[in-house]
């Protein structure tokens, strides 16, 4: 709304179009049971944010993991044979192996380089998202049980709070074969398509655009993950301006099945 | 500057610390030699956008091809007994297969169900980025010779012509292993470092990031995917607001070594 005032000339005034990503600084330390709707929301007013129709969030894993009680204490876990056996060879803490054996459901590599697993989601990637950057202590976050989930119970608060109905993704940074460096992805989602289809649709030459799938929900995490960093304290990112679809889509539609996939 | 003038109460004003993705829509048709630069700086003025230090620009890939002549007519091209023996199994023009296998420099998965190959640049994608979308007629581009150096041109010649020094990205959609969906990711990159490392660097609790390399350049191509689309005739996206560091860094750096690539 008042995004599309006009403004001065002579300023920048283009908006319709634009795409715009509001980083949410203040949100406070997160803790088991905190309400993170209400920390969203407190953090947005104080920062001069006002929500708006359209909006969509991005929310760091961390912070819904942490909120959920999915972190583990390491002085609880007793590691198992295989990992006391491979964590001293790449010099992780054998308890640290061990909750990434726990979360896992299939081993995809495991060498000097890296343990790489398939979580219990079906979520491929290193130490199946078991962290301890970001956690007081000797403590490691696990991914949200089911992060779809997460994301829907934020949204339908932030909808009672705000009266706003907002998609929201739930985001976490993946390594990738091929490629170095992380990138955020989605690994949770609520009221949004997370893929945009354009198979069957044209281009502009009129050649159907076969293999067209995009992942939109993706690219909006990577999108955030710009601002986000892992040290920057920054756990939510408003999108404003992108034009989604509004759907009952999990997240995990952007799984490849394992039947399909040629490098698994 | 502009963006950061204050503007009346009232107003969303929060802008310090955003990041705003502005499309440009209404370049024309690019053809062999056209003059890049000329045709961005004058969309952006016909739309209203004026270049701000501290902006850079995505642009995609299949406009870069095309003003490098980088485009092929089928008519001319003769299949090999290979590329006439795999490609009926698939569906594909022989031709086109045969454009892929002479952009390669191997094969990494050849099935029914796609062709992935590593090209000659190092990148490994499905039929090694030759495409046939966006084209008229029967023909289809290859990925630029050296899309580093194309983006240096552009850069080049956009910053004689506005005085202002902008990091360039040149972009294309990728497929990826056990996701589903396409996303942006560099191809080249001039003027900024492509990743961002915060190894030896701390989180909040004090705890070193050890793993922790972002794939900024991706990120960035994968939030100007949002605009670009494949059918929605963006072909450039100006991202203002994000604190890019100057660098002479290919986007090759982004490339994992193959020695290290568990996935190859």
């Amino acid at each position: 709304m008042k995004r599309r005032r006009p403004r001065p000339s002579g300023e920048f005034v283009r908006q319709a179009g634009d795409l715009r990503l509001i980083p949410l600084r203040t949100l406070p330390e997160v803790t088991r049971g905190t309400d993170l709707a209400g920390l969203i929301a407190g953090a947005a007013q104080r920062e001069g944010v006002e929500f708006a129709r359209g909006d969509l969030l991005v929310v760091a894993q961390k912070i819904v993991s942490k909120a959920e009680g999915r972190t583990i204490g390491l002085a609880s876990v007793k590691p198992s044979p295989l990992a006391l056996e491979w964590a001293p060879r790449v010099g992780q803490d054998p308890r640290l192996t061990e909750v990434v054996l726990r979360e896992s459901r299939r081993v995809i590599r495991m060498t000097e380089r890296a343990l790489i697993v398939e979580t219990r989601h079906g979520f491929i990637c290193a130490n199946g998202g078991v962290d301890r950057s970001n956690v007081p202590g000797e403590r490691v976050t696990c991914l949200p049980k089911d992060p779809d989930r997460s994301a829907s119970r934020i949204a339908a608060a932030l909808r009672r709070r705000t009266g706003i109905a907002m998609p929201v993704i739930v985001s976490d940074t993946f390594g990738r074969p091929w490629r170095l460096g992380l990138v955020n992805i989605a690994i949770g989602s609520s009221g949004m398509s997370v893929m945009e289809d354009l198979r069957g649709t044209s281009d502009a030459h009129g050649h159907s655009l076969r293999a067209t799938v995009l992942a939109s929900a993706d690219e909006l995490a990577a999108a955030a993950g710009l601002l986000m960093k892992k040290n920057a304290a920054v756990p939510v990112v408003i999108v404003r301006g992108f034009p989604y679809r509004h759907a009952h889509e999990s997240a995990l539609c952007l799984l490849r099945p394992a039947a399909e996939d040629m490098f698994r």
